[in-house]
């Protein structure tokens, strides 16, 4: 059976309600799936998903750098998440901005480790967003998401 | 069967000799493609194919501004194209750089219309890129993405 | 004197709204400026000048193609603009989102070209956005973005 | 009279290398400059200085998680930073990509900080990048680009 993972970093628990609301819609659509501070992952964790989803709060247009420092010692695995499914989600307050290049950035270390990102047309085009605390249209989009992540999974992995 | 279309805009070759080198790639894999030039494409051409990839000269840091009135152009159908294969690659001449933002830039476009794309280990991170004419290296990679794109192109629409 | 050009492409008029009121600014701060349609400014014109602003909708994230392929064909000169002060503004529909990386977009191009560009932390990080027609917020800040880059422009070139 | 700090992040020490060239070139340009590890600079010593240049190893696409730790602490005093010059170089193994990427999220930083930045048509657009070892190229493209930073402090600040 396949499974997510969410790896979140979350300083005001806005991100880490945002990744308990995807992990809903991962479930809802029938995949298993782990919830997780990335204080609490390990690197080699990773291999025993198929779908790897890192969610941050947006600190000056990027990830946080507690994420960034997990992500940087994935080097010696990289290889081995190749084919996997990865999503991203980011948190913002009102002032900062800097959401989407957030994700695109997760996006572009998900590609580098040869995994495969999926878009949207319906909620947000490149993962869930929330400026200050998640509201309902937000919880919406996490869960739409969550299935979104885990019904390519199935397709890839099933 | 599963068809996939390779979109280029190409002023000295180069970005074309690619477009045909990925088309092997496809074709080996065993999915139909077919390869168009922008100024020859319809939009509403891209709804008749599961995999769609756009290649383009790398000019300031971005793709030419051909392929973006062409993609500008897709308002309209952006949402049929929803789940299909998204792909990117670019050449650029030895003094250019911004090859990664180019491809990073087409594969935003692929995720706002709802598409699916694939990063790579073992080839070029996000799509084949070439500084002036591909030579054998660029081609290997440039068959082995097509390959890659038509596997996924099959697992989600075969 | 110093003189600042303001040059956008724009289609429902939000973006040209947004224009003259950064013109505005610049002319406050006791800087000539002009502004210009894309589809009448000369490649040519940009060296006339010690500051260039481009403007543009943002269409899939990314400025629209008519901007690009002006910018495109700036090859020949585009050593001549080391060290003027370059600026982007985008306007968006509700819809659409992708702002931040059509200005980020534009300011790599001012960089590639040797320019000098100026964030904010009072307005708008990188530029002037507009979510639609410009408000009275977006207007204020079109203003101030004007007048902080005409005061680059003095302190630079005047 | 002006300052620069030169801030960088490096492991293997070619990021290292890298700073103490440019360091050379904002000196022979006739500016103050100290050049500290991330680890021994505090966000309050920021302040201090007319222009602040980050380094760091290129991963996975991004700065390292060192760097964007420190940035992410700079929420306190970003204001204070208005009006100062920032520069960034990044360096990368062999294999690594993502050079453009890295530079280009500092340059974001920065300008969120309402920074000055500025671009180079002669050496690298944006900041200088080492694919591993600084080379006798990339050594002059540092010095060449201490300078750079160098005179634009001296416009500014001096």
């Amino acid at each position: 059976m396949p499974r997510v993972l969410i790896c979140y970093h979350s300083k005001t628990g806005n991100t880490e309600a945002m990744a308990y609301k995807i992990a809903d819609g991962v479930r809802e659509a029938g995949v298993d799936v782990d919830v997780k501070k990335v204080s609490e992952t390990k690197q080699s964790d990773l291999v025993n998903y198929d779908g790897i989803v890192y969610g941050s709060p947006t600190y000056f247009g990027g990830c946080a750098g507690e994420l960034k420092s997990f992500i940087d010692k994935c080097m010696p695995i990289y290889e081995q998440l190749e084919g996997k499914v990865g999503g991203a989600f980011t948190s913002s307050d009102a002032i900062a901005g800097g959401n989407e290049t957030t994700i695109m950035q997760i996006v572009q270390v998900h590609m580098m480790c040869g995994m495969v990102v999926t878009g949207d047309t319906e909620g947000e085009p490149y993962g869930p967003v929330s400026i200050g605390k998640p509201d309902a249209e937000v919880e919406k989009n996490c869960v739409l998401y969550g299935k979104r992540i885990a019904n390519l999974v199935k397709k890839l992995h099933g």
